[in-house]
Parts: structure tokens; C-alpha cells; sequence
């Protein structure tokens, strides 16, 4: 399947990225990100064009990157900038594909597609993560070696907390799944809920009272191409949910290649902000439970797939639970799906 | 080339399965087996129909397996018991494959075809394996990178212990064959013999006497598709077989995919069998000679045959002493194809 | 693409080969070398006719090898000796390819073509590694995860020491490219050339004065299929080349497969002969050089070339320093069209 290319993906987080070449390759497209000497950043194609070498061998001065191979330079437009042999002349082809990037919410966005289109506007909203007034936010990463559909599915039916997630577990027993919105093209919801219950091993190193009753909430929102924020918190039982606590957490995947994904996350919080032992303890919750919770079990499902890396071909039993997921499969596919057409119909006008 | 499926595989020997839950995989199929609270074998397709995890990740409650990533729970025959969300209606089509297994002779038999002609009285006879009475037994397992019809070739000719296995070479050179019954459809023999000589370095440590002349046998039953049984033994010059000592040998191997195997053996003997000792030494002798001796050879082989699996297709150059072997597949071929025959015909009744 | 195969290829240095069986795969054969009583070298494939076993697995008695897996003995002729089983009638098939060598000039040469065709005197003169009178020299070798042509291209253009090799590297920047003498069939020159410049580190460490300019040159000369001397030296300012300090330095490629390539490499010396410190220097520079420096660059450039090998169907940004690299391609590339060709009429004519 293809990947939809004309959409905003996340690159890395914005600490990620300083005055080293740092390579990932995003929809098969070996890049290198750096950041400029007036802090912006840059994004190249990391294949030098002359013996495509990758250009992250090579040596970052001032904002152009030298090849290690054989020295050849090249601006953050693409452009190749010096030669050092023969006579200096530089060939007219001596350029790289030079990515739209974009800095918000402490994420670095990578436009992979036609850069004419690149809209910032259409960046998600994940403020919780650039705002360092109001938050405090640990953040994440991991590689993981199945399609990036299969974790949105994971991220979309949280009842599996129930069973992979020791610290999430519900005393009462999984979550429920609330009638969701109607979903527009743009939004799905998937919102899972139990009401009534003391509070889970979580809640509890949170603060929250283990003898109080309360309501537990994971709204998980998704955007595409797979972009998925969730607002998980415990209230007291029918309070509204700004009284509780609450801790964002944030789940940015892009798709390396059709069978692995780079895996971003992090959690914020509006309380106990300077509490740095907090915030250690929340980065190893993140890590355990990303790593070796949820890590194995999707990859064991992307290796019992086979090559095989749509699910839906596979006919799998649909429960009711798997409803938001579905959703934004098809809104995918049709995302992706209409992109097509648009390319084709381009080129046959072109022809 | 595609495997016979309507016939009995070893899954495991009986002590490996309890009460965890035993990945593995035969003839391409992911199967998980586990012990019932009453002591019976189940074994099930190793893949759950929602989300396609290996329930090997799950939990086993009872005689149910949970599926680990979101709790629908199986039984024993494949159905789906409970399904933990929503108003936990179960979809039809949520269910797993039940395999057919038996326990004999201290082995766990698998039928991978069709379960209606699974039929227990033809397992063939490894008795000694099952009968603590009167045998002592050691059981050993490995897992070999190469084509399983490899390994059958490798035990039907037992002329290779001279080159490969320093403990089982003869000092009166390698082993001769002796002219072996016609063969039925269902058994071929392969049966090596020196007579007079001194005991091999295998008899001495056996007890034989060192500066006695005897007679060294090594009479192979191999039945379809690749169980196999060694009669090896010494006795002095002439004598009857049932006078001297013996260590019947089993070698059961069953694909795991077209290129790698599992391969269980096991030794027993009916003389100090509470000499525990001697178990020892038998265990490690197995797992030196199978393990470090003859896999790396036919790993190598299988290497420089490349994607190949059917050796005869490479057009090997044959000597006497490949005769057994060639029957056997020769025997496992008319299988195959009778089976595959069969599989069309049906499809076109039904059609 | 076909490798030439009525060539001499490097098969190993001299004193690679002894009375030990060593095996190494060339263009996608896998041979066996060894020392035979007498002195010369034999080279058989590597495979047993009876089941495809490495017969390097086995032993070598006298001048005959004999399979490890059922004792067929085999003389370098390639012919079958004996055999240990049965009547010990030997199939006329069991005999396996023996290969021409030559060992000249330290190396041993191996021709996997049409051995009618092998002609020693087409050796390519390599003479200071095999003249241990004038010359001290040492040797080394490196298994490099790419297309040989890649290794071919890095030793045409040596202005990538500049970058990649900071003992190389000439404090007045990178080499220039002297006009090349007009190719034939058989020889490309590329030619670089620094003048009037202090010495780099690796001439001072040799002994040239660091306080004194000279004329550093790099003289590389190629010959198919991929066979390379460099002309390596340093002398006063205008000076003739044979009064300065020289190293000539070897560099033989042989494809194994399309992907991966034996370097062998030498370096020789007229002067310090007995110096043995200097000898263990040359070899840990060579050693790290091409392991360290050259050998990574290279195989990210086939990385990132995917499954490509032949880097011109990817149409690069070509410089004015990769002439002589793009001519040698070109001259390879013609030999296999017409060796491909010859084959081709040669099967119609049979046929």
C-alpha cells in the first residue's frame, strides 16, 4: 500500500535535532536533519548524488553539509554549493531532494510530499508539548518493527490495557467504549471509559486517593495520517474532567519503511511541573510500557502476518471494540487512495 | 514440494509439555500445545483470528487460552468462549483450529491434515520410548536449518559415522550393508553391520569388553515421513542379537517449514536403567553427536544447495549405499503425490 | 551483470594456502584451495558430487581431499579416487571442477573460465610482491560488502583521501588530476599529482623532512577485471620519480558475488628491507585504512544503493575526476558483452 505523502509527519522531537547530521529515513526516504546556525532546521535527502553515499558520513560547517566521500557541499536548499576538483564546475544536476520542515508543539514536521502544498496551518494540535509554561513533558522514541497501522490499531482499542498493561490493568475490569462522535474526514475518537472504580496502579502513583472512587478516562483522538493524542485522566465519580488529573500523552508514528515505524511519544502534565523525580519516573513508565509491553506483542503480530502488512487483507474477526480503529482505516485508505488519482490524472495531463 | 499431510508427526516428547503454554511450528503452521487440567493434550492453531497474535503470548486458565493483547478466550476445540467487550457477542468466524494429537510411546503425535482420518492405531511402533517397565530412557531435541528429508538421508546411510562421529567409527573400517528386505509401502530398512571386529569406542564405554571380538549392528526402520528407529547393538561374533547390548534409538523429524527441521531423538536401554549415571553420559553423547557432529554437516549441505530442498532435482551422483534413502523418498513421494491427487479430485467433486 | 570469467583473478596472497583446506567463494563458485606436497596449489569446487557437502569440510590426505561426510576421495585433477563404500565402483559422474591457478608474483591466481583459454603469460605484472630480493613487503585482506566495481571507482578517484584518510590527506588540499595517456584495451591511468607542497603525514612518518616541499603523487593503474597498482610516492620539487621514497601498493579485487568482493592489498619497499617496526607499521596502517576508512564508506554507498550494483543505471552526477573511472567500467563492461556474446555463438554453433 502506498503511504500518503502530501501530509505533515513527525521527524523526531525538537531536542532530537542540534548541530549533528542525524539520518532516519521516513516512506523508504533516507533524510538528514540538522539544525542551522540561526536554529531552524533543515532536512535533505541523504544520498549525495555524485557515488550516493549518505550525506550523514559527511561534516555539518556553518549550515552546508560537505560529503565524506569526496567533498562535494550542499545548502539546506539542495543545491550543491562547491566542488573542490577539476575546474569547479558544478554539474546541473549536482542537487538533493531539500524536505519542508516545519517546528511546532517541540515536534519536528517533515513534509515528504509536493513541497507547493506543505500548509502549516494543517499541523495537529499537540500544544501541550511546546508549551513549557503551562507543561512539563517527558518524551520518547522507539523502533518498531511492524506497519504503523497496527499501532494506531493498538492506540485506537485501549481494552488491551487491560491485559498487556499491568500498571494501567482496571480493578473493575477493562474499559468501556462510549458512543463515539460522528467522525469527519479529519477526526476519529475512540473513547473508552470506567466509571465508578477505585483507581488503577497508575492513578494512584499519580496521587490519586486509593480508597476513593472515581472515573477513568481514555479518549484517544486520531488524526492522519497517524497521529493520535490522548487525554487520559481520573476525576472524581461524575466530576468534570478539568478537576481531576490528567497527563497527555502523545503518540506521533511514521511509517521508516511498510514494515517498520518510528514511534514518538510523550506525556505531559500540568502539575507538580519542577517535580523532576516525577517526570524520571513517568519517562520509565513510558519506556517499559512502550518497549517491552506493547513493542512485543505488535511485532509478534506484524511477524505472524508475514510480509503481509495490510490487516484487513488478512479477513481478521472484527469486535465491536475495533470500531474507531476501522474508521481510520478507511479514512486512510481513502486519503491515500484519492492522492493516487490526483497523481495520475496529473500525469496524464502532463503526457 | 508440498508435505504429507494426513499422517502422525512428533510434536514433542511428552514430558516437554505442561501446563505453559509450547510454541511451535509444523509444516508452516504455528501451533501452541498445553496440557489440560486432566492431564490430555490440546494443541491449536497459534494465531489469534482478531488481531492475529500468537496466543502463545496469552495466559492458559483452566483448559482456556486468553489471547494476551485483547482477552478473547478459546477452548481446547478451537471455539471461542468469551469475548470481554462490548455486549460480548461472539463472531462466528471467531475461532482457532484444534488439531488432533495422541500421546504414545512417551511422544506427542500431531495429525496437520484432516482430522477425520486421524487414526491412533497407525502410529508406529516406538514402544521402548513409552515403557518405563522395562526401559530406562534419555530424550534429546534440536532444531536444524535443512530440509528434514536431509536428515532422513543422512540416518539411512550410516556409513557417514565413520567419517564424522570419531565415537561410533569402527576400527575395522566403515560399516558394510547388508542386503535389506523387499520394501513395503509402509517401512524400508537400511542395515549396516561389521562383523568381527573389536568394539567401537561407543561398545568399550557400553561395557563390551575391549579385547573381545563381536559383531556391531546398525539396522534402521524408517517408516513415512520420516520416523526413524535404530536398532544398534554388539554382540559376539555370531551370536543371536537378543544376547548382547543394545541402545534402541529413536528419530523422529518433523518439518517445520521446507528448510528447517525438528528433530527429537531418544536412547533407551533395558540393562542399568537406575544407573543414572549412564543416563548422564547417554544425554550428553546424543546432544554431542546430533548437535555438534552431524547438524553443522547438514546444515552445510542444505547451504550449498542453496534455495533447493529436493536434493534429487540437483542430480546427485548415487553410490550403494544411497539405495535405502532413495526408496524412502521415493516411498514419500507416491504419498505426497496420492495425497495431492486426492486434494484436486475432492475440489473438483466440490466444484 | 556477468563477471568476466576468462580472466585471472586473485584467489589469495602465497602465504594464504597450505596443507589446510581453504575454502572461498569466487564469482559465486565456491572453491577449495590448497598446498599440494610439491608445492603447488590445487583448486577444486567446493562441493561433493554424492550430496553437495563442502569438501572443505573434510581432510586433506597427501594430495587428495576426502569428503567429510562419506569419505569419497578426490584428486586434484578433480577426479574421484576412491570410494570406501559398496563394490567401491566409482560413478562417472563423481568428479568435480578443478580450477587452473597460477602463483606468481606473491599471488595465487585463479582462471574460472574455459581453462583451455588460461594463458599464464597474461598475468599482469605485479613483479615487487614476488621480489623479495629488492622488495620488503606486506600483505592484507579485507571482505568488503559491496560490488567490486564500487572498490574499482574508490581507487580511480584518490581524491577521496582528502576526506576520508587524514594521514593521506595534503596539507595543500586535495590532488589534482594529471592529463592521462590515451587508453588502450588493456590499461587506465589516473594520475594525481600535488606539487610543491609539504609533505602529508604519511611521507613524514616515512621520512621524507617535513620542513622541505616536493611533488606527491598518486599514480594508480588499472587492469581488468579489477586489478590495481599504485605508483605511490615522494620526491623533491621537480625531481625524478626514482629518486624519492616509493611504496608501491597493490589492489586486487575479486568479485565473490555480485554484492561482495575479496580485497587483497600489499604494500612493497626498496628501502628499510630488514626494518620489521616499519613492516608491522605498513600493515596497521593498511590494515585501518581500508578497514576503517575505506571499507565503511563504501558499503554505505551499496546500501544505499539497494539491490543495485552497477551504479551507472542510477545515473550519477558525474565529475570531471571520474573519467578514469567511467573508462575502466566501460572496457570491463565491453569484455563481458563480448565474452556473453562468444558464449552465445558458440551454443548456436553446438546447437
Amino acid at each position: 500500500m502506498a503511504f500518503l505523502e502530501n501530509t505533515w509527519y513527525a521527524a523526531a522531537w525538537s531536542g532530537e535535532v542540534g548541530r549533528q547530521l542525524l539520518p532516519r529515513t521516513f516512506l523508504n526516504q533516507p533524510v538528514v536533519l540538522y539544525r542551522k546556525e540561526n536554529g531552524a532546521i533543515a532536512a535533505l535527502a541523504d544520498r549525495c548524488p555524485h557515488r550516493f553515499v549518505p550525506l550523514h558520513l559527511g561534516k555539518l560547517k556553518g549550515d552546508i553539509v560537505e560529503c565524506g566521500y569526496h567533498g562535494l557541499c550542499f545548502k539546506d536548499t539542495g543545491e550543491c554549493s562547491f566542488n573542490p576538483h577539476g575546474d569547479g564546475a558544478i554539474p546541473k544536476a549536482a542537487r538533493v531532494k531539500s524536505y519542508k520542515v516545519a517546528e511546532r508543539h517541540g515536534v519536528v514536521w517533515i513534509w515528504m510530499g509536493d513541497a507547493d502544498l506543505a500548509d502549516e496551518s494543517k499541523i495537529h494540535d499537540f500544544g501541550q508539548f511546546g508549551d513549557s509554561e503551562r507543561y512539563a513533558s517527558v518524551f520518547g522514541y522507539l523502533h518498531v518493527a511492524a506497519n504503523y497501522q497496527l499501532i494506531t490499531d493498538n492506540l485506537l482499542d485501549l481494552t488491551h490495557g487491560q491485559y498487556i498493561h499491568p500498571l494501567f490493568a482496571n480493578p473493575a475490569g477493562p474499559s468501556t467504549m462510549e458512543p463515539n462522535p460522528p467522525y469527519d474526514e479529519n477526526t476519529v475518537w475512540a473513547k473508552f471509559i470506567r466509571r465508578n472504580q477505585y483507581p488503577n496502579k497508575y492513578f494512584e502513583m499519580l496521587g490519586y486517593p486509593g480508597d476513593r472512587r472515581g472515573d477513568h478516562r481514555n479518549y484517544m483522538r486520531w488524526n492522519p495520517p497517524a497521529l493520535l493524542l490522548l487525554d487520559v485522566g481520573m476525576t472524581g465519580v461524575g466530576e468534570p474532567h478539568d478537576k481531576g488529573i490528567s497527563i497527555p500523552t502523545a503518540h506521533l508514528l511514521t511509517p521508516e519503511t511498510e514494515s517498520t515505524t518510528h514511534y514518538f511519544w510523550g506525556m505531559a502534565r500540568d502539575f507538580r511541573r519542577d517535580d523532576t523525580a516525577l517526570g524520571e519516573i513517568l519517562l520509565q513508565i513510558g519506556t517499559n510500557v512502550f518497549d517491552n509491553e506493547d513493542k512485543p506483542i505488535i511485532e509478534a503480530q506484524q511477524r505472524s502476518m508475514g510480509s503481509t502488512t495490510e490487516l484487513l487483507a488478512l479477513k481478521p474477526v472484527l469486535l465491536q471494540t475495533d470500531a474507531p480503529a476501522v474508521r481510520a482505516r478507511r479514512i486512510l485508505g481513502e486519503l491515500i487512495q484519492n492522492e493516487e488519482h490526483g497523481k495520475q490524472a496529473a500525469s496524464n495531463v502532463a503526457s
